[in-house]
């Protein structure tokens, strides 16, 4: 309410308890004020009641929200269903315009403030996450994959000759197809064993770079946040070498943002070398639904570059709620979620650790990689051969979910290209294994239950030397469930 | 409840009233049956009651509402702010899968069976809106220009010499940008002015292709639903063509959905000629927030194909919107908007003819344009140069929104191709004119209180002789709105 | 947000475009502001996001949405769920305090003016309702049984002497217990049968006033709404009676609102006579949620005096609903479904009226009674002694609500005392009936489809010969469902 | 859905998903099974989600939510404003019927079910919470005094000559006008001062007993939770004195619930003598919002005779929000939350000791008062007058909600009863003090800010000798404030 209308409510209420009132709703503006001025992660976190009054107040900015507006356009933000309405908090312009994606909507300030901010209170936690220098940012309404071809796409328009991308192997099908759907032929490198870990093998990258030619390439396309036995990428390396070769670097931070190494690594890199833009999932890092990704890079102008690839105006979903839930956490309330989730992965190792050791198994030697663990199924797979992917099925109906098995030896044809040893990042890695992994938002409970469960299949199945007949009925399909992606 | 649950009921409240509580249980519960079974719009719409009943029991099949789920996983669904849960109805997992936008989640059935939904119930609406042999469409969560990119980004595997797109005219940006983005060069072809109306140079399209090759052609780019006095392009013809040449044929539907007329262009098309894809978006035909498109054609496996090619999992919001909107609005519902739709547009077009002659002009004569309508501005033109784009700012400040004047000679680069006459989709239209359209959801009111509006803009600008002062302080910011894109 | 946040949003967003969000926001502000101003029901309807904003201002001001508020009281609004929290917008303080249920709360300033506002609202739609003299009004979060109670219980302190209520009979449980409740002794007075109608015994009335003398009477408690054949009670005559003997009237508008006739009586009734107070119920009138009730008269103190009778703080919820109610409706729209409800009047007394002939039956004429209609069931009792109330068994369940059936003779007894031909306010009306009523809300689809079924159902007893056998296991509690109260 | 639905949906996404999900539907079922099974409140919290499946499902067994029905009453459950719809589940119809709040509404299977529930959960919680052999109880939509009317009217039918109740004083207002309001006359029995406590003068009360005679009187009505140094009533000898005497006895257990001493003096005044009936507020123990109380007692014939005196139907507005939030909480986070209270009282002990030595006053010696505490403000008397009272406006203004100041001799006149010493429950007591209490909720931020608060302002009263200028204009309606009712 404005001025007016607490002088009037002071003549209905008595005036000391709406000064009070008034003087409370100064807190939330308050609040809001330092928002807009700096455009950062408010320090704690708001409640919902100020959260709720600023979305309010940015919809009541938008045109479809006008109480006169008369619309004779094709695009009014009319919304026929008011469940719709309501779930959008009456935000239903999206972002962006025709031109760019991170432009601004006549039609709706409201919507386009919105989108500002989500972007720059981003901008801001990659900061704070780790990666001091980043320059700038953007949320896109599309996968992590989709996201990355909307890079190489960009890309492509500066470097016209080009039709190679260099990539270390990584067994993710998105990563493989958003290389793909741009248009581009991966060049797969395989990786190295070190102990159990399996790296990035950084002679072969550059021996790639040389042989096709450096401006035959598009760029380097790298992995932090992955399943053990593989790690992170030597973002450090592979940045100097793109710098030495002028070539552009892009590298895939999927759920790295949740992990101080992987953020580490990146600001390294950019310091050290060449990384063009880095992208990351909103759901696997700020716990969000599924559906956005942020593209953020060094240089400004590039970055700018591939906002105004978009073509079209996008949904404000994703953007929406990560400011949301930025905003309700606060700087303080992810930090306490990223060391819960350190803390976490080493419990989670020493539970795996004994575990694997009451069943003659072990847990495999990865300490390059922060989030994910992997444990050995040997015995297993000599007890039986459908054994391994047994464990799959019974875990999944189990309801352990995002737990791995990966067998030995299975072959995938991804988009024409066929993978030896695919999930396990490598033709042949020496075992087969299970993954398990810390990430941002698991609790304690879910590592006790899992070892639990894991526990009790893994005793079932050496009993039944294989034959778990319970989970037999759904064994094809799980299979397919084990891959987990 | 399960019937267990209802006899438990009958001990605390009369059986014969929990009986009538469990008998009208089973009428929702009908109503998702024949939903389930079909895979149909439903003739008559769903209560709000019935519709969040529906999606509470999707949400309680999604892995991450399971109460006894343990997750150690990268991407478990998890949501940390309550506020952005509950406006998801807590369906978190977004749909498809790293290999295929259309796939179903094994942590997810409940979100699956949405994803599925959606795109059967879409298809109905498709079929029943003209295009009654459509086999195939998705649901996708990108705007209309970033899906007609990924349409061509799938012709390119079928098309690998492919460079080059044919592309009737149509000023709108994100259709240019949807081209260039995916990485070809457009060829503009400009169009031949019949009496107002701008239409397609079918000859011109045809040496066109001639002259490049056909091989050397990814597909032909055409248009339906467009800005007034440009019509929707002759789609028979331009099939019949593509299917002479063997050259693709992607149909850019964006607000088409709507009209009949348009929807019939690709019906007509696909049966005597090609159309590879045709491409919608949600929020201007469905009355939903900006962010989603429909990919649909007449080969499933084509459609598949596209759907392929999206990396990555993607957001489940604007299939969730728009399967409440048509649950909500059934198909009675619909077309009762798409009729009231009709009516007004003669009701806009006879009050734009009587506004038009009482000032001097005259309502553009673009019969083949089902959707919008122009009304020159030659007398405004006249009075002073400025006078036309500050009848813009005038309209927008006043509320008026989705009315564009267009000026004459206006020039415009868009991504390095430089266009005469922009957003008049002709290097020299005769006139300049201003917009109007009447587009599903308009209200009579609407159309009262913009013509109320416009006639007195224009007398204000009559009288000052084009020196409006008091919007002359936005001017140059209203340049740009009133491109209205 | 204030100007400042506007402002600094101009740096990030076009000020041109916030200016006009800035201005659409003083669109909302004004809506308030009159509301603030007037305390009268807006003319026409606010959106729903006029009416979220409010609320939500509304909410900022209570102390338990400050910021930075410390509780140290046994009362501070902490709300353990958000789920409650949240449906009752955060508003948790309840509405008086100690002493005055109409009193201002310090704690609460929003929550103090939502409950003034409600009950200025109110009462100003209480007077467009017909009652223009009405001085003052509040809303109690009681049934209207329970708010009369209220009302003896404050008459008493005036009256310490008086130990009876002079009640021309309806056979209504609560209206009895009422009385038996505030521990008066009721005198029932018994209708006189003039023509078909049921209409109050005004001689009998002022007997009994002159028989037990007027100071030991606590009041006279009379009745507008009722069902027929009973009519509303002859106000006029009964207040200048009361005037006369110097006795305090307490009238039952329980569901009176909807309809001038009964407004006109009350407004009549204190021109020319007394009326102390006359209360209606919300849920009845403004279809809201059960249970909040009405109590209003012509002299201020005295419903003053009664709002201070209210020991300790009261919910919300229904001044809440009545407000969104009404807010949202606004005047035009709550007089549109007053329009509509005389109109479906008309037209369910025509299809009762042919449907009766159509079996032999007739609609009793009973012109007094503006919303109840009721219909002989003589040919059906003829039948046989049970068909009467299979018909009411067999219409509940067919989800035909609200349609009762009387009877003949039938007796029962409410706190101690006997009444023979219960329901049908008289010891032996002429002939069994059904009763329906068009009330605020209902529709033209549901007089037709009650029509169609009641139709059905009397024919299915005319060939049964009254032995419906469908219905025969749950006619000992539908017996009870036709009484309908 | 039913398995009809779930079969179908097989067809459409895997069936292992799909039994999964329907699986994990079973884990919500079977906690509603015990929950009907059983009435009893789980023992661990309910998911929102199954809170809200739960709703839904009571919501489609309510009349005015079947999809067939036609309603031609004059209580259909009609709402006008899906805002009030939503807010309420759909849950219009409210509880109980004319005759019986308690009572089963044939229209309202899922309301009624709603009802019978929130009463058993609540009556299973009240035993744990310390009163074991509790009979019977149910929730009422009214305040405690309210309801406390309720009681003593419904005794009023059993001793129609009594004319007395007998009250140990306490100085909340609501507690003395619930006998005023229900027409007796209240005898006020003064406190005696043991140390710095204020306790029930038992020979007092015997003594009134005997000078009125019993069969005057209609009960006694004690308190325990209060405002310190007033401690809960010596309920055992109370309970076994209202034996003797054959008296009924009511008691207030206004925020008693909370503390397990309130509710074993209860139990213990029940187990040796005579209790008719406790009464307790939902919103103070339950952290619900304001407007519902519980009347429970340990003959259920007696508990059934107050619950068929509210005439009417009424709001179901607080049994929904304390089904919800005990659903949500169950046994254990309701427990969680008693303990935390019982420890913070001690911190806030501890803490105003420190704080009062340091301003040398004291902490008053009150070990029976097992929520409230007081802290003597002498010195600031002996400064100033005023500096009492100012300390209370200087609180309200920092946002201190919930400490009162009690300065010496105030009088005041309740419902014509003139009480010295008003707010201090005596005459004269000793010395001016402040209150602050620990009650559900509360968390250690409160205690600190609040001390440190306290803190600040008692150092300027002192600083300027009494005359805090800053708080000077809102003196007048902050001295009401400082009442804290």
């Amino acid at each position: 309410m404005n001025s007016d209308n607490f002088s009037l409510s002071e003549k209905i209420v008595s005036p000391s308890y709406i000064r009070q009132g008034s003087q409370a709703r100064r807190g939330h503006e308050q609040l809001i004020r330092q928002l807009l001025e700096q455009g950062k992660c408010p320090e704690e976190g708001w409640s919902e009641s100020t959260v709720e009054l600023f979305l309010n107040e940015l919809a009541v900015m938008d045109s479809n929200n006008f109480l006169g507006n008369c619309g004779v356009g094709e695009r009014e933000g009319r919304v026929a269903s008011s469940l719709v309405a309501r779930r959008h908090y009456r935000l239903i312009h999206g972002i962006g315009r025709s031109g760019d994606i991170a432009a601004i909507q006549p039609k709706a300030a409201g919507s386009s403030l919105l989108n500002k901010l989500a972007n720059s209170v981003v901008l801001d936690v990659l900061k704070l996450a780790g990666v001091r220098s980043v320059a700038s940012c953007f949320v896109v309404p599309m996968a992590t994959g989709m996201s990355l071809t909307l890079c190489f796409l960009t890309l492509r328009h500066r470097r016209p000759k080009a039709r190679y991308i260099i990539w270390p192997r990584i067994d993710q099908k998105s990563c493989f197809k958003s290389m793909i759907t741009a248009g581009f032929e991966p060049v797969v490198v395989e990786n190295v064993l070190e102990g159990d870990e399996l790296r990035t093998d950084l002679e072969a990258v550059e021996r790639k770079i040389e042989e096709l030619g450096a401006e035959n390439i598009l760029c380097v396309h790298s992995t932090t946040s992955c399943f053990a036995p593989r790690v992170p990428d030597r973002l450090e390396e592979l940045s100097s070498l793109c710098s030495k070769h002028d070539t552009p670097h892009i590298v895939n931070n999927a759920y790295g943002v949740q992990s101080s190494k992987c953020m580490h690594l990146i600001q390294q890199g950019a310091r050290v070398g060449r990384i063009d833009a880095f992208v990351q999932s909103l759901d696997k890092n700020f716990m969000v639904p599924v559906g956005g990704a942020i593209i953020a890079g060094f240089d400004e102008s590039f970055i700018q570059e591939i906002s105004k690839m978009y073509p079209g105006r996008a949904s404000a979903s994703p953007s929406l709620d990560v400011l949301i839930t930025l905003l309700t956490l606060g700087v303080s309330g992810y930090k306490k979620y990223l060391s819960e989730r350190k803390e976490i992965y080493s419990f989670l190792a020493e539970q795996l650790k004994s575990l694997a050791s009451a069943h003659g198994e072990r847990l495999l030697h990865t300490p390059h990689n922060p989030i994910s663990l992997a444990m050995s199924l040997d015995g297993l797979q000599a007890n039986s051969d459908k054994a391994v992917t047994q464990l799959g099925s019974m875990l999944f109906t189990r309801q352990v979910s995002g737990a791995r098995v990966i067998p030995l030896g299975k072959e995938q044809t991804v988009s024409g290209h066929t993978f030896r040893g695919f999930m396990s990042h490598s033709d042949s890695y020496p075992c087969p294994y299970l993954n398990a992994a810390s990430a941002v938002g698991i609790t304690r409970e879910d590592v006790t239950v899992c070892i639990k469960r894991l526990d009790k299949c893994l005793k079932t199945l050496k009993k039944e030397g294989g034959t778990a007949k319970n989970c037999s009925p759904v064994s094809s399909s799980n299979q397919e469930v084990s891959i987990g992606e």
